[in-house]
This record gives structure tokens, C-alpha cells and sequence, in this order.
């Protein structure tokens, strides 16, 4: 292998693809590498966890065709320290040399043989479709805050992409929160598909100013996303999902039209006096006064209250954790939000005013 | 106590002494209480650790004098997350009412009584100067980077402070590099002073855009800096400090003038190679060739060399730590270095070109 390279491009490249490198928890060393190949006149490198492999193509002279593997981690710290010029990189068996003005470096690596397979998506049988990156973002931003860490359950640590009457949906829950956006409008096939959530931040993270679209293909076992010069492949979570729409309220009580900065804010000081009690704060909403208030329940800390001029329906109280509040108010889309209640054992729904294709659903705590 | 305070002078001041009162070592819960005193026309703050004392004077109109103890870190947390309005402080037996728009918050406290008593400066009996907070950021900058923490030599955790041929120096050493910095060029009395590291830190963060002068006051036992608003107690530590000037060689064999930006990515790039032995990286002029190289010992993961050109007055060849190397380097004030060095076993000394108040010794590793 014989490549020229500029410093900059091979520097971006490599800290997407290291991120994954770092990422194995399985023992094999060759994971912990990254793959080069000139190939095509193009020099790919590539790099996975067994779970997750990320794929970079990068824009290269190449003068001769070959690969290597070596550690991710030092490749990329040693090309990001490298003046911004031109790079030479060449392979003698298991040695990689790296040639860039005055530096010159060798670097002991593993023949490309060893490295895992990667699985391939045949194109043919996958159901396909593109998303604009922001709505890309902001969406699995949405619901990927309400999947879980518990791996006893693995449903639960993925993001569910399903169709319901010609549209797709994401879903996530933890089983205290429940997070469901509308994804795209309109899709042909069906799909039942839970995606570990490693990957959805894979795909943002590698989401730069200059990507413009996802494309995302699903096939029965595996979901692939292309990000510009990025591919993300990731195996499915085999489990099936609970039947989460029937969790969701039809009918709530209460509802009241909130400025969400305001929440915030208040949220945030409720939870300073509420640290004894895991977080816990009492929100209330008075139709008499037009206010809602958030509140620390009495601590040894001390008393907070704080209320707000608000368009109430009813009368309602509810307890919740504070955590999970600001969670959900930090990915609405809005400035005003919707929160609707029906006392104090049943879930409470927070939705954007205008556009409800974002609904999440917390959990009272009992009080 | 019956106080009115705008939220921005206040949050400011808590964040200060929140952190002092957050770093108590000491089991007793007052510690951690930020103490509020009205009086004089003047809202005082106070925190300690017993070590160390701030002190921050703010801005208020106070309607009734007063003082109270609270929780600090609750305080500021509370403070920093209320709207930019007028604060109405009150105090009722052992509470502290804190009110603000519609927010309204009790905290529990305890009676300032209980507040350990706060070292005095006898301004009188007291050494006193002032240096431009600029000088004194990069002086002490530059020195504490040599501080040990290793507790069993105290000496050692400090910044000495004394006074030679007129003028006061500041010097710190850890056994393996030593920092000296000449800090003001006429001093009339005498000072012998070791100031804990954690003071120091405190002051450099105390440093705002908007402080002009830092205030030092040294008694026996006590230092003091004055910081605009803000004033920092210390216990000096009771020990006597290495002589260390008959550390710093007098001369040395080999010199060599280099561009700082370089040397710190030739020794970037040199440790990344270096990680198995310590980050031991090897530094060589060579006088034929007018160059300097830095380079890492051949390891497992491969090997590296770099080099420069370079003003160099003879050959010679040493083994640094490049953690060393590189913390030396980033706190030398001229864009040009001198790096000086009398072959293996002798100390590397290390200067800026044009200005030599400031000098930096390493100790050669073994190679």
C-alpha cells in the first residue's frame, strides 16, 4: 500500500473511526485497531466493536493498492499532532510507515487478514429511506433520552422503529418514560425493528455542518445509515418491543400551556431542595389563579416554591422526578409546551403546542 | 439581617466562596456553610476550610444588619439559577428567606456564632506589596507547576517565596524539575515563606478581566491576597525549603535556541510512542547539522523521529519525562526557547531567549 493524504481529511476521519476502535469490549487487540485499505482509488478505513462497525471513505492519491491494520487510538493522536501537509503512508508487511515533512514514523501493526468480517446489507432486499440531518437529529435527540441501560431487558436499551398507519415512529421507554416521535410520513413497508442506542449516537456524532441527509437501510438482523463519507452498520436488538401505544393516555383531566424556559428554570430550583428525595418535585396547577407551580417537598434543607402565570384547564397535582422533567423539556422542539394531567397516579403527557408529532410520557412518583 | 442584593452581583460572589467552603476536608458541617454577615453598609460573605479563608465584599443595601449560616454550595446553586432580578434577603432565627419575583425559597441554616473564628492581619507588622494581576497569573503559573503533592514532605506542596540580593523570587520543586521566577524587583524586608499551592490556586481563580493589582500581605505565620472584591487568607506551612539555588547549574555544555511551537509537537508526537516507558522521550543537537530531533526509544508499537533546524552550539543527547518537557514548555512566555544541557546525567535547564527571569530545571531519566 502506498497512499498521499492530507493531514486534515485523514485526521477527521480517523477520530470518527477511533471512536469505535476505543469502544470494544470484547478482548480481541485487533479490534482496538483500525483498518486502511487502498482499494479503488479510494483509501477506506473502517473500525468495529463486533456490535457496530463505522466505515470512512476517504479522498486520496493512491499509488498503491494495499491495507493494514493498526491502533486506532495512536494513529489518530499521532496524524491530529501532524502539521497540516501532506501525509505519506506505505506498508512493509506488518509495519506501517507514516512520512509527513520532518516527522517520520513506524508503526507495528497486524495484517488485515485478522480483522473481522463486516457484515454486508444487500441493498435489494432492504427497506430504504433518507431523513434531513436536523430532523434526523432532533428526532432521535427526542427519544433515545427514554431508552434504558438495563441490559436484563435488551428491548428496552434500543430505539423501536415501527410503522402505525403508513407512517414510521420511533419509541423508546425505560419503563418510568416514554418518548415517541413521528419519523417519516410515509413509508411502504412495514418495519419492527429495535436499534441499540450505541449506534443512533454513532450516526449523531458523526453528523457534521456539511451532512445534509441519513440515508437508513434496514434489512431483517442489521440497519445501516450513510452520513455523507460515514457508514454506521449495526446488528438489531433481537427482542420484541412492548406494545407501547396502548401506555399512552387518550384522555388527560388537566392541561396546561407552559413557557418551557420558565419550567426550567423553576424545575431546576425545585430539585436543588429536593436532593434528599431522589428529585422528587410536586407540580400544581390552580384554574382559579391561572398558575402552575413547581415545588420541593418540605426537606431538612429548607422550603422552595415557585409558581407561574399559566393557561390552566382544571385543577390537578402531581409528583414527579425532576430529572426526568428536564430531560424531556430539554428536547422539546417548542418554546411552549403542552402538560396534561389526570392526578396523581396517572402519567403525565408533555407535548410541543403546535406540532404534536412528539409525545413523552412520565411516570408520577407516589406522593 | 434584612438585605437587597441584584442576582448577578450576589451569584458571582457565591461562586467564589462556594468553592472554599466545597473543599473542606475537615468533618464539620458549618465548613461547607457559605457565612453572610450585614453590617457596615456591606453584604460580607465567608467561607473556609480552616487552611484557607475568602472573604467577598458585595454590593447591597442592607436594611438591617444581621448575620446567618447556609449551606454555600445550595445557595449558589439556588442563587446562579434565579431570573436577573433584585434578591431579598431576610433572616429569622436560624432560616435565611431568600425571595425573588415568585420565587420564594426558606433555607435552614445555622447560627453564625458557630463560624470558626477567622485569622486577622496585623496590617502593621505585615510585609506588604502589589503586583500587576497579569505578572502575578503568569508568575505563579509558571512556578506551581513544579509544586509536589506529596504530602510527607510539606515543603515541598508549596510556593517559596524569599527574598535574594534585593529582590523576591518564587520557587517550587518536587524533586524531579524545579521552577524559580524572579516576581518583584525591590523589596525592602526580608521574606522566607512556603504558601500552600491551594491559596495560590484560589487567588489565580479569583483573578477576573477586571482586577488591575493582586495585594500581598505576609506576616509570620499568614498570607494574605487582596483580589479587588475578594481577599484570601492562608496559613504559611511550617517547614524550611531545600537551598535551592545550588541546584541551578551554573553552566552548562551544549545550548540550543528553539521554536517552542515545534518543540512541543515534536514531543506531542515523540510520547504518543513513548507511553510503555513513562512518556521517556529522547532529545538530541547535533551541531554539524544544525538540527534538534526529539524522538521516542524504540518500543512495542513502533518508532518516530523527528527534527528541526536549530541554533545549536554543540552535540549532545538526553532523556526527558515529556510530560515534563511539555508542561515546561507551556508555561514559558516567549515564542523562542533556550534549552541548555550538559550531557545525560546533568539537569536540563530551560529559558526563554530574551527575558531570564524565569528559569526551569529538568532532571534527566536514565537511559
Amino acid at each position: 500500500m502506498e497512499v498521499e493524504v492530507l493531514q486534515e481529511r485523514l485526521a477527521k476521519a480517523l477520530s470518527v473511526v477511533s471512536r469505535v476502535a476505543a469502544s470494544t469490549k470484547a478482548g480481541l487487540p485487533i479490534l482496538s485497531n483500525v483498518l486502511l485499505r487502498a482499494e479503488d482509488k479510494q483509501l477506506t478505513l473502517t473500525a468495529t466493536n463486533l456490535e457496530l462497525a463505522t466505515v470512512e471513505y476517504v479522498n486520496a492519491k493512491i499509488i498503491k493498492n494495499g491495507t493494514i491494520t493498526v491502533p486506532a487510538r495512536l494513529l489518530a493522536d499521532f496524524i491530529s499532532n501532524l502539521p497540516k501537509e501532506t501525509i505519506k503512508l506505505s506498508v512493509d508487511g506488518e509495519k506501517l510507515t507514516v512520512a509527513a515533512g520532518k516527522y517520520k514514523s513506524t508503526i507495528n501493526g497486524i495484517l488485515a487478514d485478522d480483522f473481522p468480517e463486516l457484515p454486508t446489507i444487500d441493498e435489494k432486499s432492504a427497506v430504504a429511506f433518507k431523513i434531513p440531518a436536523d430532523i434526523f437529529k432532533e428526532a432521535i435527540n427526542q427519544v433515545i433520552i427514554a431508552s434504558s441501560n438495563d441490559t436484563t431487558r435488551p428491548a428496552l436499551t434500543g430505539v423501536f422503529f415501527n410503522t402505525f398507519e403508513g407512517a414510521l415512529y420511533i419509541a423508546a421507554t425505560d419503563g418510568y418514560r416514554l418518548a415517541d416521535r413521528k419519523f417519516v410520513d410515509d413509508v411502504k413497508s412495514e418495519i419492527k425493528a429495535i436499534v441499540p442506542t450505541p449506534a443512533l449516537r454513532e450516526v449523531l456524532s458523526s453528523i457534521t455542518d456539511s451532512v445534509e441527509d441519513v440515508e437508513v437501510m434496514i434489512i431483517d438482523t442489521q440497519i445501516q445509515f450513510r452520513i455523507g463519507e460515514v457508514e454506521v452498520t449495526s446488528k438489531l436488538i433481537d427482542a420484541s418491543f412492548p406494545d407501547y401505544r396502548q401506555l399512552i393516555p387518550k384522555d388527560t383531566n388537566a392541561k396546561a400551556e407552559l413557557d418551557k424556559a420558565e419550567l426550567v428554570r423553576m424545575t431546576k430550583v425545585a430539585a436543588l431542595f429536593a436532593r434528599e428525595s431522589g428529585g422528587s418535585v410536586v407540580c400544581e396547577a390552580k384554574k382559579a389563579e391561572n398558575s402552575f407551580g413547581v415545588s420541593a417537598v418540605a426537606s431538612e434543607v429548607g422550603e422552595n416554591s415557585a409558581t407561574m402565570e399559566a393557561k390552566v384547564s382544571d385543577d390537578g397535582k402531581v409528583t414527579l422526578n425532576s430529572r426526568y422533567l428536564l430531560d424531556a423539556l430539554n428536547v422539546m422542539a417548542e418554546n411552549e409546551v403542552e402538560f396534561n394531567f389526570s392526578g396523581k397516579i396517572s402519567p403525565v403527557v408533555i407535548r410541543n403546542i403546535k406540532n404534536d408529532n412528539y409525545t413523552h410520557i412520565i411516570m408520577p412518583l407516589k406522593s
